[in-house]
């Protein structure tokens, strides 16, 4: 084995609604990455969603075609070193479940769904690592299918994040329907884009102190630029000057079978004259004069998220924290609860198959358990689970959301069986174990003083968790023995047994 | 007519879930109340309580009979001069809306179903009120039938509200059932009144800065304090002595009915022991000695907070600024919005028979109709509907913060005609037509600039909307025109059309 080999390899799939890609990498010591392979197939997911919101079986068996190919080139790699996220049509597919269970199965990871702006954020990564460091702030501008990503940032930190829902691919199919490209259809189809980003326009907008440069990323765009510096339309970038003569040029010609441009790519044509219109509104409504073109893009980003997580700065981590600074959340209390609740897990998790990741997740419900009580204080448990549910946290796939929105909705009165039912099966069994763990360390701190919680010694018997304590302390604390007593018949309902002693 | 003929008069009705409390007062010209009349009747509406939620048919026509004399008196004053409330029982029952509708017939006033802790602030009105002014903090305490609630406030201000499940009569249905009375019966419940406390107990116990006399009001506690002076245990207030000895004398009595006490009526001896055992907790768990009675509570407060409101103090108010504050709002947006919506409501309100009630919620609703965006921008309508229909809003009732909700609800995108029927009848028409003006201002306010708003006129001519604006406006704006197109299909589809030029 020679000395490379030995080095770690890390590997991100990004399963598009148009393509999906695999790029696998080595990590250096210094902490950079040197790409080894890298792939794309146009999968055309989102041509496989039909009326009903599925996706057909058609398109799905070509997709796990090319998973299965994907697969073999990563399965054996540890989980920890393999990202997989699905954007826009996993997102709306109202059969999307079935499909990720077996496209799990061909990769050998598990398959995260990313929110919208989510998806953003790690565009932004993707963009931020791929240029020569520039000071200042920059807009990052990516079209998707069926989605727009826009995002401020500055150096590596995006500060603004938005995900709008219009694409390349729905635009053409709202406006280009059939193929014709006329000057009203056009006019439209740039219209109906601008409404969509008029709501968000204010805050990326061209302006003093906003952003110094414009960057694009992705498809729609490099084929865009490629076009327009092979038809000798600018010479660097995009120019909007660019994009009109780009617009006259695609209603001249009239339909997009008859588009003959230089450089343009036979698949691109279909989805041109809408990414063109939504690359248009975006330049018109942000008051863009010239955009620079990226070659990385969420791939990229979530590769580099992948290392910071390695590294120990994990994103959810910064996400946390701030989601506890702007809810006003009592920092003293949930500190002594995510404690008590790690020294728990640290006592069961090797007899309850619990790992890392799940350690991660109760730590995260723990800090914010309480964050419901902003609304109020009754059923405040309801309240944080839907916030969590909601609220936009980047950093975290929407299954580890929905488990988090799930640990905080259970971590006191009745827990709700149902709710882990609702989760992805993975995560359900380990789910409720979790629950337990929170719900005990919720308990024995519900005085809320900074009082001693006492050595508590946890031990499993089958579906039998038995909990011994110092000896006369329980005789003492009168209250904690009765919240134990209701706690008990909680648990019980749920299908295991509280033993204490 | 004499000169005190001239005066204003003003009315407060409590139907409480024991007694109903209607209390008639002329309002001086210095702001004081004079007190001209004072009816209790014992409904007993908790007892109409059935295992279904229901109430019995025969409780409510004692009720309806009991409410028909009230109305004699009250049923001629003006709306904004008495204020009816409606209390635990009622919003627990599953068919209170019935009853709520046949009550407000023979009121000749409407009624607001208040939550908990609401109950708790306008307690807290009234015991400030009551006592002579006093330097500090103080804890007030109400045992209700179903609810206890506690408070800490200072001068006028309650500062701490907290309502929580457990009452005289409900604590003795479960311990006391029979009205057997033994030490382990009294023991448990007062153990289970304990850990109702123990959630909240941390903000209220006596400790350092937190309180500095501790108040009881209502029923339950004047009939403890009474007796426990009748019977000599102690000469003013209550201590936790005297309790003790109730306990004491009560368990050797040993039955409700066997139950002689100095100074105890009749109909106070089922839910003695109840009541008795939720003051002992509250005791042992707040670390209070002595408590002092005073002789207001919930009625007197809602008739201060009456007065409030027609001298242009209205709790409302101060409440919609703190959470404008609390949840980061953008308050020069919100203005805008705010202003534009009045501007509307001002050229309709005739047409419409829109009252000055409604005028109120608009404000309201477009102060804080984007509070949902600190959970996320997507959907964030939905966040604030549920947020505002979740949230402790102090002064608000039920019925006005579900209708506060449907408005944030329905600001933007698509119409949610089921949404308003779902608030109470006649809150219903007015409602979507205050939701439209809100829709209107919104749209006019969407590019977020400053920029002045035209000058638009609206008029109605049937269920058709008129709107012009000023000559070649609409020309120079044509996302506003786009705007308008798509609203007016929203509009179409909840039955109404919008015109505009």
């Amino acid at each position: 084995m020679d000395k490379d080999d030995e080095k770690r390899i890390v590997a991100a799939v990004d399963l598009g609604s148009n393509s999906f890609h695999m790029i696998v990498a080595r990590l250096e010591e210094e902490g950079t990455l040197s790409i080894i392979d890298k792939l794309r197939e146009p999968v055309r997911l989102g041509e496989g969603l039909k009326g009903n919101g599925k996706l057909s079986r058609e398109v799905t068996d070509r997709a796990l075609a090319c998973l299965e190919r994907f697969g073999q080139r990563i399965r054996n790699l540890p989980h920890g070193d393999v990202r997989v996220v699905g954007t826009n049509t996993l997102r709306v597919a109202t059969n999307a479940e079935k499909f990720v269970a077996e496209a799990q199965r061909l990769l050998g990871h598990s398959i995260e769904i990313v929110s919208g702006r989510e998806e953003a954020r790690l565009i932004y990564l993707g963009v931020a690592h791929g240029r020569a460091a520039r000071e200042g702030r920059r807009l990052v501008v990516d079209i998707g299918g069926g989605s727009t990503e826009l995002i401020i940032g500055e150096g590596g930190d995006s500060l603004l994040r938005e995900s709008l829902y219009t694409g390349c691919v729905s635009t053409s199919k709202e406006f280009f329907d059939g193929g014709e490209i006329t000057e009203k259809r056009m006019k439209a189809a740039i219209l109906n884009a601008s409404l969509a980003i008029h709501p968000v326009a204010q805050d990326f907008r061209a302006g003093k102190g906003r952003w110094e440069e414009a960057v694009g990323c992705s498809g729609t765009i490099k084929a865009i630029r490629n076009i327009a510096q092979a038809e000798g339309w600018c010479d660097t970038g995009i120019t909007l000057k660019s994009l009109y003569q780009m617009r006259n040029r695609l209603i001249k010609q009239g339909h997009v079978d008859r588009l003959r441009l230089e450089s343009l790519k036979e698949d691109r044509s279909p989805v041109l004259p809408g990414g063109l219109a939504v690359l248009i509104a975006v330049f018109e409504t942000l008051g863009i004069k010239q955009m620079r073109v990226s070659g990385q893009a969420l791939r990229e980003g979530l590769l580099y998220d992948l290392v910071g997580r390695i590294q120990h700065r994990d994103a959810r981590d910064a996400t946390v924290d701030s989601v506890v600074r702007r809810w006003n959340l009592d920092v003293g209390h949930a500190d002594n609860v995510m404690r008590t609740s790690l020294l728990l897990f640290a006592q069961v998790e090797k007899d309850w198959k619990l790992i890392e990741e799940n350690r991660q997740l109760l730590k995260w419900a723990a800090q914010l358990h309480e964050i419901g009580l902003q609304i109020s204080h009754g059923a405040y448990h309801k309240h944080g689970a839907y916030i969590l549910m909601h609220a936009d946290l980047p950093g975290f796939s929407r299954t580890e959301q929905a488990l988090l929105a799930t640990l905080v909705l259970n971590h006191r009165q009745k827990i709700r069986l149902n709710s882990f039912d609702e989760l992805v099966s993975r995560a359900q069994k380990p789910g409720l174990r979790l629950c337990i763990l929170l719900r005990l360390a919720v308990l024995f701190h519900r005085g809320r003083t900074d009082e001693q919680v006492p050595d508590v010694s946890m031990e499993l018997d089958r579906e039998k968790i038995i909990l011994t304590f110092p000896e006369r302390w329980l005789e003492q604390h009168s209250l904690t023995d009765a919240d134990l007593q209701k706690e008990a018949r909680y648990i019980e309902a749920a299908g295991l047994s509280l033993d204490y002693r």
